[in-house]
């Protein structure tokens, strides 16, 4: 929190990078690697979405923290015994102790742990997509599509950056804001951003060119949260989302798209944010509301063309184990 | 609140009544009496709509505590020095502690304060409404309307009962919940009884007979309020009111009709639910949305037919001293 009681995101995070070469010492290699998300976070949705384009689910196992946390921040306690099966800790800090003895930063999903050391590799979530976009292409599935390509990259960075700045980030800060003044002007910047990405989202399908790219990977976790947590816990309530036609239609869209819309869970993002922040929510109580049927009905986006996989194909189903409960029976029960 | 958590309201009000024939020892009498309200507060919106439909401004006078309390409950933060300039109080508690040394109970909105000694007459928001309307008939403007008619005061009295416990209190009972099941049940009491008038008012323009009554009166101050504060702050998010067509429409109507919307200050409403309740918002920060301008669009319930006044007419605008600021205004700057 900064003086003025606006929030500020600690973004120390641990860079090390996984790639083809092995440059940092972590090379790819199939069943090396655990990435680790929550269902909640959408800094984590964005790995779990490009994992599944990407058809990585075989050679990159997946942890899923729950929403829930104590001190020690993000813990398995939705897996048998309270921890994770695969690198057998009850609280994802004990991988970044064991990369860094005494860490004392953010303990933060999502973050790759190397499985024969149980170290945090890295929780750089910017890197993260793009490495397995590009650094994992030996083992993706044929038909991935083409999230980051060259000749958009300069319009994908211009415009995830505002997305970074006004809304991924913006919604904490209007929740976080520490004073009614950083509250308004994160508020302002957010509503001037989705005015301006409602009116380009008129007329195109995607953000960028006419297919899924990098940039509407990191939009849509934020969208697809907004109603559910930052409109009303967060305050972000100027509209729904469900009230922005284009938004709305554009995240419906995506969310009918396989690899987005089955990384859902709104039991656990509810969850999360009106229990974890007791700050801003002392009772604990979660909102039943609201109504997430909305999600499933038609979006008309397809007469705008656009090829959601360019050149390539939609991934197939997620792995049994991975499958997140259906829609209804998700915010009804809460 | 009860031991299951739930929310219940203090109903321990003075009820004394002022009457025509002046039984409790307080007859009507032009001049005599103070009503004091908040803008902020759903139960004194009640009077103040009833004293606007009846034409008692110029009989009865009116003093408007601010939205914000301290230790004392309601002051006169608004006015001039911070008291009210007829009673010359800075909190309506000294108004009870006139009336009773030692006071103890709810320092609650509407009250009526008998000015030559300083004292609360009555504070029971229920039969304030019912005796502005028939005790001081002889006071009335001409063309004031039949808001409790013989012929409709089962109906009325049912249908009000059912409004009062489930979504008047029911709202509350949502909010204020100490514990998540306390919520859920308040929430699905709620849910039930916004379905039930939300098919009530689809093939009618008013809940009771063809004319505004007292059920309306009733209804309207928590269906206001109902986006600005319940959706959010008290987790009443199913849907937001501009999302149930008919309540929606019906809404407006009233809004649109002279003594309704002219109560309705959204600043203050939203100033006094966000900053006053800081058990439930701790930051105090006060949100800017929502976007209150759909209030003034055509509602089209003119072709259900009914008439708002029956054999009456409507009032004329406000006292330039009561006047509300304008709708835009008040939800941009919170």
């Amino acid at each position: 929190m900064s003086s003025d009681g606006s929030y500020e995101r600690d973004r120390a995070y641990i860079g090390t990078r996984i790639t083809a070469d092995g440059r940092d010492g972590y090379p790819v290699e199939p069943g090396r690697y655990r990435l680790i998300i929550a269902r909640a976070c959408p800094w984590a949705n964005r790995s779990a979405i490009v994992r599944r384009l990407m058809g990585l689910e075989g050679v990159l196992s997946m942890g899923i923290a729950g929403p829930l946390h104590d001190e020690r921040s993000w813990l398995f306690h939705l897996d048998p015994g309270g921890r994770d099966p695969v690198l057998g800790i009850e609280g994802l800090r004990e991988a970044f102790l064991r990369r860094e003895p005494g860490y004392s930063r953010g303990v933060t999903v999502p973050a790759i742990v190397d499985v024969p050391t149980g170290r945090v590799v890295t929780n750089d979530f910017e890197q993260v997509t793009l490495d397995l976009g590009s650094e994992w292409a030996a083992h993706q599935r044929d038909g991935a599509p083409e999230l980051y390509p060259e000749r958009w990259r300069d319009e994908i960075d211009d415009v995830a950056g505002a997305i970074y700045r006004d809304v991924n980030n913006g919604v904490y800060q209007c929740g976080f804001a520490g004073s009614q003044r950083a509250y308004d002007a994160a508020y302002r910047r957010l509503w001037e951003r989705l005015d301006w990405l409602e009116a380009r989202l008129e007329g195109r399908r995607y953000l960028v060119g006419d297919t899924v790219t990098e940039a509407d990977v990191r939009l849509f976790p934020t969208l697809v949260r907004f109603d559910a947590v930052y409109h009303g816990h967060f305050k972000c309530n100027r509209q729904k989302l469900t009230e922005l036609p284009a938004l709305w239609a554009y995240a419906r869209d995506l969310f009918q798209t396989p690899g987005f819309g089955d990384t859902i869970d709104f039991a656990q993002i509810k969850a999360h944010y009106y229990v974890v922040h007791d700050a801003i929510n002392p009772t604990g109580v979660v909102p039943l509301g609201p109504d997430p049927s909305g999600w499933l009905t038609p979006h008309g986006r397809e007469e705008l063309g656009g090829r959601p996989f360019g050149d390539g194909t939609p991934p197939g189903p997620p792995p049994p184990s991975e499958r997140v409960p259906p829609l209804g029976s998700a915010a009804i029960e809460g």
